[in-house]
């Protein structure tokens, strides 16, 4: 009957009850007490509740989802205990004798306000964090309780103006057929929870929770972005047959689970996954990857309040090569700084973070740091396939002094008797238009090459593509583009080393045929498109597509080269 | 006897007594007044006293330096005049019993401390305005007088922390030889206003006005950035020789004024100016200029309140134009965003402002502030040799949007009868990455091409050039820009068209040699660097310089090209 466009999140179609995931009414009456010692009381007991409860989420999300996600609540349970926060509000109690629900909400206020004024991502944050916990708290001072997902018992799509961690740590993947939300983009929180769910989902429709009632018939079509609210029998029936239709092109893709990936014409490239923590190697080989092309490890980093030790890293690193059982491993050292900020590291403010020190920037000049996470790398080695890469290098001169200090650690290491392997490669990530185009000179000295799309398209084009004002130039298909990965494939080739991709771009239906006419050796994407791309290449020839480059490459626009490789792969 | 480095900020040699121009004591008691009637009188008599002693520097600074530089004290009056800052003031005297000092020193330190905070450059400067301006009614409400430059009548060096807008505008360049500052860049206040005055000056030298006393002898080497305080004999005379030869090559220079410039070979390239203002053309002229390379039209909307209309800007454009006397002046279409706010157009604050919403990007969206722009060019072209360039330019369909409606206010305005120019050439200016990579595609629809070094080096390199943790990678001479500017050039040539630089790089002595080298034809720089590039230029070779291109364009590192080029042009 109504139709919402929103962004799609997650592939897949799901047709099911709507069950509004709302909040409950946690309104109050401001009141003085005449027992303020009776309101800490009733502020401990909730704050205790809230503890038992965020433990028992923990607990569940560390057995269905993994540490990494986990994470987030043990982020939520020291909030609950920092006195920073606590001890303010027994102080309100005391010195204006209001009751616990308006002293935790006023607290809670000035910290979310304060957090959310600042210019920092991580800290902004916080605020989210804030929230989420007062909010449960609150529940138990008022005896209401929060809708548990753990809950549901049958087959259901939820709808939310936005999930929040807790919420989606609950969801049930047996009842949890999709789900639709007001707010965020394709890289926020539940965007990617849904995909690692492998829940067809769509976010940002700006109002689905204000359009349907509970219960009723929902369409999420996770594929176009799309939400039909109380489909006509037409409608219904034609979402089954595109869900059919995709559940037999899943099956088609499962086909190639185990096989290497040849195009049509037979030439052989390599696919494999991106990963952030060592459980995610599990997805990659879920998914038919053949090995990891880029391993996040800033991840490692994160959501704690001081440096992994080198041997916490060295057990990271051991996980993933072991479980990819001498598969490739392309191990991305830090990038932090930019968008990424890390408490524990003296990362400064900067008026253009894209631009700024950031990433091997940083590790060249805070050399503890960086020389732990290469002893650690080093020091796995010995467990399986490691490649190393370095993330933003500009010139020969960062490329020289970080591998530099790599085998300084490395001979050290062997001179304390530790085992490294001796076939570790050493390769940059190319994201800057510098390195793209002096690829020739580099490739003399590097072992491989990793074109991170991301931020090589942002900086070639000199816009910021998480800026809406400026993100119609974020065009990964541009022929300036296209040129600069050429020139990179090209001297790779000359130098006999191989050339891959690691940013959305190597994943992306459009881009595969044009990478292929470039010759790209690997791509490395999300776990979950590897199926559907290794499917797609095998039906596509290279040495047709081979023979469009050089027209391709002297195209004047993006659309001018979407509409021609549309046209001919269509052929 | 002691040396201090600093940054050179303009070229030459002083050497003189030191004339400390440091802030009189403005220290005072805070004390409570029986009437604060009268104290409101004081603050009103100090007021008015500033308001006309502001009056003389502007009409002072007017007849000097001209508009743009008496702009900021129009500036200075206003503030003087803002009833916002100043009804506080009588309040705080009325409410609280104080005297005028502290009524304006408390409401002055909230004002300045707000501005500071603010998360906005021109906000941040208005926070340095209102300083300079409460110092002055301070002076005058303590009868204590500033320092007051236009009295010096001996020759001298001035020495100070900073100086500021109202300083160097009092500076008699007949008695003031050079100055040092403590506080301040290249492109700071102070080392903008030596270069325009021709003084040599050095910046930033940290503490030198505490080194050295009233009346000491202290040299000021601008060439270098050194200060030396109560040199010795020998360094005198160093010193004294070092400035006759500096003085001697100033003649050699002057020789060329008008002269065209051709190479020792005998190939001829064009030396013009880059431009802020209408006067700023006669500079360009005096130093022998063949024109104007880049006219910065953004200043004509800077320091206002509103647009400026379409008369005005034709009037603006057509000085300019009848200036220059047929020779070709190239203007810049409105480049406002990133580091360049304007208070009354609609510009959003930016994560990345340097990867954000400016310039063309800007100007394709708000098109009334565009078409306004564009009318009074094309009016403004029957009176001289106009070429129109696009600011940051990154794709085709961005160029051919700004070209249509160029050609739709063309014909609007030949409907209406105006006169304007056949043969106005349209041009890019090349400063992203992908315009530079696509030159080829790019030349072949526009006329011209004029690379904006600065920020295509910060963009190629991924480094904010304001940003001290990465001005390391700001590298003019690394192989991936000589390559970049290597395409333009030959895509350029290869369509019949030329290519020139407006960036700082142009008039740089180290790169004239390789932009002869890959065949430049347009050199545009600040005025004072015209007739050192053109002696420089009529001793190299161009022919012998292209010998060595292919060489230069395979190398790796910024270091091994000015090893190499320096060693072949001392030959």
């Amino acid at each position: 009957m109504a139709t919402t466009k929103g962004i799609a999140a997650s592939n897949g179609i799901a047709i099911a009850k709507a069950y509004q995931l709302t909040a409950p009414d946690l309104t109050f009456e401001n009141k003085k007490t005449d027992d303020p010692k009776a309101e800490i009381d009733r502020l401990d007991t909730a704050l205790e509740k809230s503890k038992q409860e965020l433990q028992k989420i923990k607990e569940h999300t560390l057995e269905t989802l993994g540490d990494e996600h986990a994470e987030i609540f043990s982020a939520h349970l020291l909030v609950l205990s920092d006195p920073e926060l606590i001890k303010p509000m027994k102080e309100k109690i005391q010195a204006d004798n209001v009751i616990a629900e308006t002293a935790l909400k006023e607290t809670a206020t000035t910290f979310i306000e304060m957090f959310k004024a600042m210019d920092n991502e991580y800290m902004r944050e916080r605020a989210a964090d804030i929230a989420d916990v007062t909010q449960r708290v609150m529940a138990h001072l008022l005896g209401v309780s929060i809708p548990d997902p753990a809950l549901i018992d049958e087959e259901v799509i939820i709808l939310a103006n936005d999930l929040t961690p807790s919420d989606t740590a609950q969801l049930n993947r047996q009842f949890v057929k999709g789900f639709a939300t007001d707010i965020g983009g394709r890289t926020s929180h539940s965007a990617i929870m849904a995909r690692s769910l492998e829940i067809p989902a769509v976010v940002g429709t700006k109002d689905i929770t204000k359009q349907i009632s509970n219960n009723e018939l929902v369409i999420v079509d996770g594929i176009d972005g799309t939400v039909v609210v109380a489909p006509s029998e037409e409608e219904l029936a034609a979402y089954r047959d595109k869900q059919a239709s995709y559940e037999a092109q899943k099956e088609e893709w499962a086909k190639l689970i185990d096989e290497p990936t040849f195009t049509k014409d037979g030439e052989q490239v390599e696919l494999v996954g991106n990963i952030g923590t060592p459980e995610d190697a599990d997805g990659v080989l879920a998914n038919g990857g053949e090995g990891v092309g880029l391993y996040r490890t800033e991840f490692l980093y994160m959501g704690k309040n001081e440096m992994p030790t080198e041997e916490e890293q060295y057990q990271a690193y051991k996980t993933v090569l072991e479980k990819m059982e001498g598969k490739p491993v392309v191990v991305r050292t830090l990038d932090v700084g930019g968008d990424k900020k890390i408490s524990y590291l003296d990362l400064p403010e900067e008026m253009n973070p894209f631009l700024g020190f950031r990433a091997i920037r940083f590790c060249l000049d805070e050399q503890t740091v960086f020389r732990t996470q290469l002893r650690a790398l080093l020091r796995a080695s010995a467990h399986g396939n490691l490649k190393i890469m370095f993330p933003m290098v500009a010139t020969l001169d960062e490329f020289r002094q970080a591998k530099g200090m790599l085998l300084e650690e490395k001979e050290k290491l062997q001179h304390e008797g530790v085992t490294i392997s001796d076939d570790i490669e050493i390769g940059i990530m190319v994201e800057i238009p510098a390195t793209a185009v002096l690829a020739k000179q580099f490739a003399k000295e590097a072992d491989f090459f990793s074109v991170g799309t991301n931020d090589l398209i942002q900086y070639t084009m000199a816009a910021d593509r998480m800026n809406e004002r400026v993100s119609y130039l974020y065009q990964p298909y541009n022929p300036a583009i296209l040129n600069l990965l050429n020139n990179v494939i090209e001297a790779a080739h000359a130098e006999g080393k191989w050339a891959g991709m690691c940013g959305e771009m190597a994943g992306d239906p459009v881009a595969i045929p044009l990478l292929l006419a470039l010759g790209l050796d690997e791509f490395s994407m999300s776990a979950t498109s590897i199926l559907p791309a290794r499917t797609q290449m095998s039906k596509l020839s290279k040495e047709k597509l081979a023979s469009y480059k050089d027209k391709i490459l002297s195209m004047g626009t993006a659309e001018e080269v979407v509409a021609f490789i549309r046209e001919k792969t269509a052929e």
